[in-house]
């Protein structure tokens, strides 16, 4: 019976949408490699260490740039972005532990197979296309860039062994080119990851597959061009150091788009008023959040681009401060409003405060980071109660978290940091915002109409484990 | 039912305790603000990293400083002190999942939220009063102290981003500042998370949030300023490299009080004898466990201080072989005590040779290292039957693992190494076991004059988890 | 009733198994301890950063080595390497999880207990014997080795304090002798991990500590020695990076045998077909697989053996790439075979990829390694169900994963590699898996003969928490 309807129902039904999701992923790859084979292929000759634009490498061989002065600093910055990259790799770990412990035990296996499945397509789509595609790099070597600041063509990401230094003519200085990319490929993932809380108990896999494929693959990278990449918004003057919008809320209003495609879990919101679907593993949501904290100081800290230590030191400060006082806040503010002690909104209040501080924590001072996970902790649970008034059903609160937050942490930037205004921070937030909701409104109404976005009812009430996957996550 | 239970009950009763609270809070604020005005600040000039007492800074500005003969060192230093503190920060989540991984189901929630609230106060309190109150830092510059060397005065954290080289007149010449104080910071919570686990499951949510404020935010920077600060225990000659007394024996002789006036979870100690209450996940409480393996190599190796090859890697070798030898004698002797091979005594093992080896690990031997893991592991099986022989009632075994050990780690330095005696190491780890009972006791036995500090009957019996939080931690 | 059980079924029945155990535990001391004294001791004279063989180490003492130019890179090789070692413990925390996840509820403590047993006494048998035995050291100071290149007695660990730069006669000139023991110990409990995971739910706890003592503490370092210890298969020019073949086809062989020997579990293979037993806690699986991901960016990345920017992070690289496709491969592949996205085949397919990719990191292109990955993906695929069509119950997968894709890894260096011949691979990868098969074999049969290595049909149906532990993983 079990294995009859897992059969049936996987996908929607015919096999032919897995054709589809290959041809997706076959896709990403034959646009650019037609793109390198019909347009100059992006300068990506190595620019060494302390190289001029224009200049040649200083240095014959690795062996010699190994004996070079900055050999042990760059050296360092290479140890500490690639052990970010670790930390924001276990985010996603805290991401699918915290989503399944959130949700109901009848759809933990489907959650955690797009977890995996995530990680596993973000990297892969990162090294084919998006790398490439984020991070164009002229425009650091002709001062005004030949590409359009907006959009650049991806390609495969790797480099010629040869390069001395194994540096690159984008944004990246101090350390190889491969550290840099895995770095990015953990944050490319994330975006999609955060959807995938959102949408979760009711969403099609194979349809989520693909529209994460295209989210992570695509559109995260052209977005993350336009500041990260030396694009259009950093000209402009607008400052994200590491996400609140071009991961956060890009994610966030995203899952806004697809939650309203998508409509509310079955019996969330009755004629009888808001029915609670509660958390099935708080102990499961709690390992999450902690290690989403852990994550963050990478996430945070790893932006910092090398491991100086003034700049890491402060940066890893502003984010626990944050995060700590996220936290106490949502304690009182969710007392406050329901009147007990919530654990789920404490996490969330750890959360709301990470993704709050994530845009300055460079650049705000210390007590103001404090003053910012405070209020971002306030308005979690205020914007959580706020959805559900509006029947706009996210099981995690990932709107709420990485969304609203998010805009909030990058209008702070504006606030208490002299340098940046928050016209541009607003400007730039609502850019972010506005991309990700239409993009993944526009992809994911496009599946609807076609291949369906969302299981039967019949589904949702069994619980997608048994009906897409054939497994329980919890035997006996 | 459930809701209403929830509302009637949080903290006691009335929702003025949330204002007790509050105005603990903002006490550890004023009274440091208060002092700050009234008497000289303490001296918190930079130090820069090779001058001497007294000498000015040698670098006119970081960039100066950046390109100095030390600079290498001092970012590697930074790096290591850094992910040390990630990794202390992990033991937070080891604990939180080992501690609701030996209890009951029905306190899960309870035990996960007070967790996440001792990390956050744990932070702030320590950035508000904490740290400065802590390390006073004048001893070092003035040979003599201008503090007493029992009690400073803790104020905010912040140093002047001027600073050149971000170092203080403290302890650290070789990393900065905020480095020192988010490894400090991770520290300073792991006193009140010891105490947690033994008071789980019936202790009242406000109280001990109340509690365990003071715990980490006064208790713990004046006694371990006794040491660390270079107070008057440091000066008589006492040594506890990593805080076998300061933190673990503290936290291990606190918990011993408060569970003196708490007294055991209902139903523990029948007329028929002991009545075991078994844990409610194993596997939670294995992770809890292998996390704090894990973030004890930050924990000790962290102590070093710096990043120097020969100390850090001695301390992680010595950290492993106790914490192994631990496991395997807890196993040999839990097997002589009940005929079975016990899951929890091996797991407390580790935890046993890990608080065992923490006041040593970079002056005993490695051989050494293995003998303190192997009396340690036999220590903590009979002390945890002779606490239940004295109806003590300690859920995880906390008293055992982290007092009683930490006692025989400080008390095993006089004896495995030649540079500190027995006498000496035992007035430091009574000053601490001692002044943390003491503290602990009159704080809690306060608690429960006023506001009580234990749940009724009915709401033991239904689980903290519905009374106090009105949520599940296992849901459907 | 449970305890009564628990007594008389403990370890077969009567303890003086346990003094067995501890006999095995003496002997591994008192052979070395008597062959120290009647050959003469393996030359451990520390040899300097940049010394040749025969010379003196250049430097006076600690502080002046501390003063020279390479110290800042020795530093952060031991740092990295250091955290190298944590990264590789961790997947110690991920075995038990992914085992104890995918077995059902009622022998996770079991495997809990055995996790824990093995990590503790891999340390400690690595200490006491197999360092030394898997890398004599000789090799490198004379050219041709005064050992025979198959079998070098192990002995005590320690190294002489004196030792100005801590490092040895062995392979690692970059870094303090006990960082190289700490990564090294780590690696040596994986491959009786691996085994642990293949024979869960019915082997005799005694039995298995045994055979995971001799295996881990004797059979590793021996074979070993022939690669990384400069013996014979290193001569030949055999080349497997940080253990495709060493650890985990070693491991998966070994955990063949003990299969074998052992049979299948009761219900499995019935008269009408496979009766599949399910994972009992899916989270607890994938938080497993997610923490095998992040440590073997320690695993690979620590093999570097330096810090050395462009190797780590190229290494590092090619380890994620591998995973992400291994698990896409084994997504498409189960999907293919099964007609369902099955949660479980994509947790193996991450994992193929990652023991794929481990003999040739640092050697294969980038985007070999991505061929590699989906490649073993789909090996483990057909590989689980070729098994359980013999037969052949492992009711991890860890067969496949770690045999068979261990072997698939070692080839693909001959492959894709213009170093290194298929031929000489070949001949590499089958002296590991026979002889960890043989030895296996051999040792359990003995095992069988005498104590026994399966517990009763009884205790295997009561589950063998209840029956050997008289503890339940999941309580109330």
């Amino acid at each position: 019976m079990t294995n009859k309807l897992a059969k049936t129902n996987i996908l929607g039904a015919p096999s032919w949408k897995f054709l589809l999701l290959s041809a997706t992923l076959f896709f990403s790859y034959a646009i650019p490699a037609y793109a390198d084979s019909h347009e100059e292929a992006p300068a990506k000759e190595p620019i060494a260490v302390e190289a001029q634009p224009g200049e040649a490498p200083p240095y014959k061989d690795y062996e010699e740039f190994a004996k070079s002065d900055g050999f042990e600093i760059f050296t360092i910055n290479n140890l500490w972005i690639l052990i970010a990259a670790f930390l924001v790799f276990t985010m996603h770990l805290g991401f699918a532990t915290l989503e399944s412990g959130l949700c109901q035990k009848k759809n933990t296996v489907n959650i955690l197979f797009k977890n995996v499945f995530i990680i596993s397509i973000g990297i892969i789509t990162y090294a084919f296309y998006g790398f490439n595609a984020m991070y164009p790099g002229d425009m650091i070597v002709d001062g005004v860039g030949d590409w359009n600041g907006y959009f650049a063509m991806g390609s495969w990401f790797g480099v010629d062994n040869n390069d001395v230094t194994m540096v690159t003519d984008a944004y990246n200085p101090g350390y190889p080119w491969w550290t840099d990319f895995l770095f990015q490929a953990m944050f490319a993932a994330t975006g999609a990851t955060i959807v995938s809380g959102a949408v979760a108990e009711r969403v099609k896999l194979g349809s989520f597959m693909i529209f994460a494929t295209l989210f992570v693959g695509l559109a995260y990278p052209t977005a993350g061009s336009w500041k990260w990449g030396t694009g259009w918004l950093d000209q402009m003057g607008f400052y994200d150091f590491a996400g609140s919008s071009i991961v956060h809320a890009f994610g966030g209003f995203g899952a806004l788009a697809c939650v309203l495609v998508l409509g509310p879990r079955k019996g969330k919101y009755t004629e009888n008023g808001l029915r609670p679907i509660p958390a099935s593993n708080f102990p499961l949501a709690t390992i999450g959040v902690f290690l989403l904290f852990l994550g963050w100081f990478g996430f945070n800290g790893g932006s910092v681009l090398s491991a100086d230590p003034r700049t890491v030191a402060f940066v890893c400060v502003t984010t626990a401060l944050a995060a700590a006082s996220g936290a106490l806040s949502s304690m009182v503010c969710s007392y406050l409003a329901c009147k007990k002690p919530d654990l789920s909104m404490a996490l969330n209040g750890i959360l709301a405060g990470l993704v709050g501080i994530t845009a300055g924590a460079d650049s705000v001072g210390i007590a103001d980071s404090i003053i910012i996970g405070l209020i971002a902790g306030a308005i979690v649970v205020y914007s959580i109660l706020f959805f559900d008034k509006l029947k706009i059903d996210d099981p995690v609160g990932a709107i709420s978290v990485h969304g609203v937050c998010g805009i909030w942490g990058t209008l702070a930037v504006g606030i208490f940091s002299e340098e940046y205004t928050v016209g541009t921070q607003l400007i730039g937030t609502l850019s972010y915002s506005v991309f990700a909701f239409v993009f993944a409104y526009v992809v994911f109404s496009i599946l609807k109409m076609t291949i369906g976005v969302r299981v039967t009812e019949e589904e949702e009430e069994r619980g997608l484990d048994i009906t897409e996957h054939g497994q329980e996550a919890y035997g006996s």
